[in-house]
């Protein structure tokens, strides 16, 4: 694969597939004035095909698309109806497995925010910053599938709020133990999601599946490409995941043990510096810093620091000495932003920017 | 000292300092029709003595005192004009260090809620169903001191959250390393306390002065009466504490490894077994189940489960295996009742059903 | 219809249809300890018949029914297999219009709470401080559908909430307009209802169809059993219906203009001195005071006065003088308490006490 | 006064009194980046003068000035020590009545957005596309008190919602009768404004002096320059004021009488081609719309609509014909933009646009 900073001589349309739910709606925002992507098409079930765009989807936020978007007709979520070149999924995980891949069959790069195929060896789990190089598995995962297209995934939320916070400690000081409880958002729950009643004036202590995902996840989102393969290192991760009254921002309390002793400062120092991946500095989608590190004893909090960086910045605050293992500090980031819709667009503006996709 | 389980022969007539405040009203609401205590004198700031209590105290939940209580004329904070041997101390830390001294001095016996005094090594930091035995000290801190009074001091709120869902299983297995992060409750700082604009659909990742008191009372509370002294254990605590938009509850999630491996059954067994100190067990404010283990996965969470036992229960739950150590769990219970008003209730309780008081 | 206080010699059997859902639960709660019925059949739909309660229902709140209400069998919700003479409704409406047909054919008393029989001119709407004579519409229901049982409804939670506080200012001075701004709780949605992403620091302007229901119902409720049928007077309400982040409690500002000029004075003294209908007085879930009137500038709130009166008791605030017509007021009830289940438990003791139940 | 659309020459120099607080901070954040303004001033008391912004500052939202600003030495909040020509005064009302006039003596316009000055006949009290014409009165004000400088008001957060939506209908049928009930933001009320304990899952039926201010203001508002005063019309209008658990936006519940019969359709006509006052139209902060006119039934609501029009627009949806008056609407808009600073910021555009303004 060879690098090139310089952006696609003209925009190359993409598709969204399950366009009318809450991450597709993020996909829309995020995709409807970007510099490199034409958003050509919106695609979802079946009951949404043939309506328009405002009709099909009930827009979750304030900031509405143009009428331009909302007047377009919905498509099925057909490779066979979808001619865009790169498709970014926002489907549910039931329907993620088998559709992803028959759109990258039918030859397209699938650029997905579902959790069915993250663990497949053959399949890149991306964050820019941290891993932008695991791309490389997708001439694997062509060669071995018999593929034209791919699928390249983006990590689970509270996995890239937390592998942004331990990337730049474990490359300096290598992991060993890391201890996570999160406090998580609602609009990680997707929509209608967690109902209020559950939920006002209240803390869920479970979410379900998330605690295996977390901790799985970032063992392959901080392993390094090694030929065909991903290989991990031997760090342990434990979690608590837990579901609070946030709007978007999932926030982290992170217990870290390294393999050698470290310090706040040392950390700190790290966090600050830390520019990561090369490839990833100069793309449409990366904030001026993927990491802000907040010196205040009461930051990051979600309502206030959710939006750094357009949603794409991840801000840590309270890293401090622990007790027992090394240090403390808390992590937060935008969970449909930087870990999910955002995340997506970035991985697929680092493959146009790495010259991997072969638009003919 | 001895023990009875005995009720007092006629009612006690009891005090609260700081009876306007929310730590104040809490108690004024848990002695207004107590079996043992006569509610006898509401004491409070130079600014409120002589007002009734009802224009006095802004009073903050739904179950307003009766006209007997609102009517009731405040009286000085001063140990010249209370006339009750037991004095529940509500008061805030910047006043309660000096206050408490010279209630004890004077001969009252003080049930305090505030800080200062929790960590003097002759004071007994007491959870009834954990350390009653702990009320020994009281002898050696009246001969060392020369009062004839006395204080005896509640934990911190999450401290005593923590030590509920702790103490059976250290008794049992020896606590090596806990991992505490904890979602604290709206009602924890008091009133007026939090700003809404500070916490509305947020979280802070922090509370002043929080973690240390958690980290450090874990150790007396959970310590041995050696003598006149208490020997703490040597295992070590590390916290992240939160506050979360939450009325009332702090919600602990812990990761906790045993001096010897301890299986999530294990645990399991000995919690719901669990009945704690003798003599603590049947006071009035006693819970009928100290420690409820719930089954679902979800639970438990405060808005649901703070009232289980009149606040005086706490309630455990998710006890599962942990990738690094050998238990996570989380425990949830009412931070103003059985985390101050409640607990130092009980406390006077126990004192007097031990014979502890001595009554003329 | 003869009128007795006296309780029935011996607890009668009743069923709650739909008794899984949130409405369903409530009625459990309310009847666990009844002194007058015995709660005897939880029924609900297919998928949940022969399930244990326990497993069927997801129980909403904190308060837990106890191991013999969670361990019996659900029951289908059929005539054929209910057996008791009295059955609670709390079905929804897609449901509940045929149903509770079905079962007042068969010979049950049937007291719902959903909307679908409550304007049908022989089917009682009754609060029975207000309206406790309207029962009297059942012996000509009977007669005119050939029934041995019969359909009595309480009314939507936010018409009962407003028609406490306006029942004894129309029956003083007449009411000429009623212009009324709800602010909903969610429980009034049911469960799941309103998604938490919809509702989290935001007011959504609008609930379907209570605005009409709000406004017919009044007349209903505030009419005049005349021979066989209700005579409604001729105010005209008005209204804007409000959800709002509270989880129970609708809280209802009014201004009111009457058919002669009436002072706040004079308003305060009517809704202070009013006891409503005799016959409704003494019933087990009557409250002490079925309408409180606040002096504080900043009552009612639902948060803090909503379980007064156990839930059944409306609290009124500042009362004060219209620039426009003559007075405002605002009021506040539990919306699934008086609002709901609790108006329909009373409204089976009123029927009960009447002596209209002739229970072989 | 004549007109003139053409910017300043040169950027103006303007200062913020009371810059430290909730609402001083939204005046930095909307000039730091102003076209016609350098926010060169950053007053405030005395505790804060002398350190920097930064640091006397508490930040409350998320969009931190830059370093430029943050780093700026804070001056006294004394018209000896500030230079600007214009400045915005954020003081508190114990505070601004005094300090205003002493700013305007000295020669300073001053953009007042407290309440102390609103009602005084000779002080324009202006939202620039309502009634943009009465910065006339500026030139009497400074007639008859002898001032080289003066003083101009914004309206009450709610009174300024409320006016928009209001405005075009007065102006095409004349209102007569208004009744009103708020639903305000928690931002409304400042820092730390209104403790979380009293308003998270609650609502507030009373804000202290807002019902007076918000029925006053609205005729002043909607009332015409005649010569050198105002004369008001003759509607009347009243009110129920209540706080609600929102961030930003007040939401109002709006019943309206006309002078003649007017339908839904009219006035829905007449609000969506409504312009208003033509000297507002491209000042810099004049939103595209300022009024924007939804067709959903669950629209406006805060947290999706507060941000219209970069906080500048009002949202209003629900027009329909209302039982007893002509037509019921509900009206958005954000209280510490549109309602606050960003309308004195525009009345000082406007003010400078209309060459009233002169800066030697």
């Amino acid at each position: 694969m060879t690098r090139s900073a310089s952006p696609p001589r003209k925009k190359i349309p993409v598709a969204v597939l399950g366009a009318t739910g809450a991450v597709g709606q993020t996909f829309v925002r995020l995709l409807a004035n970007h510099p490199w992507f034409e958003l050509a098409e919106l695609a979802a079930s079946e009951r949404s095909a043939g309506k328009s765009y405002g009709d099909a989807a009930r827009w979750l936020e304030g900031d509405r698309p143009d009428a331009r978007i909302l007047g377009r007709a919905v498509i099925a979520c057909d490779p066979a109806a979808v001619k865009s070149p790169i498709v970014f999924s926002a489907l549910d995980s039931s329907a993620a497995g088998d559709a992803e891949v028959a759109f990258a069959k039918a030859g397209k790069l699938v650029l997905s925010n579902a959790k069915n195929h993250r663990m497949d060896p053959d399949v890149p789990l991306v964050i820019p910053e941290i891993n932008g190089d695991h791309l490389g598995l997708l001439e694997e995962q062509r060669r071995k599938r018999g593929w034209k297209g791919g699928i390249v995934t983006n990590a689970n939320c509270s996995a890239t709020v937390a592998a942004m916070a331990l990337a730049p400690l474990h490359q300096a000081f290598g992991l060993k133990q890391v201890f996570l409880t999160t406090m998580q958002a609602l609009s990680g729950a997707g929509y209608p999601g967690v109902p209020s009643l559950d939920i006002i004036g209240n803390v869920i202590p479970y979410i379900a599946d998330e605690e295996p995902k977390l901790e799985r996840e970032l063992g392959k989102l901080l392993g390094a490409l090694r030929g065909n393969e991903i290989a991990e290192d031997d760090f342990v991760v434990s979690s608590h995941t837990n579901r609070v009254p946030v709007e978007h921002g999932h926030t982290i309390c992170a217990t870290i043990g390294f393999k050698k002793r470290v310090t706040p400062e040392q950390a700190i120092k790290v966090l600050r510096s830390w520019k990561g991946y090369g490839g990833a500095q100069n793309l449409p989608s990366a904030p001026a810093e993927p990491l802000i590190v907040r010196d205040e004893p009461d930051r990051p909090q979600p309502r206030r620091d959710v939006n750094e960086g357009g949603g794409m910045s991840v801000t840590v605050g309270r890293v401090r000495r622990d007790p027992i293992l090394d240090i403390r500090l808390v992590a937060m980031g935008h969970n449909t932003v930087r870990g999910a819709a955002g995340g997506s667009v970035m991985n697929a503006e680092l493959l146009v920017s790495s010259g991997a996709v072969n638009l003919a």
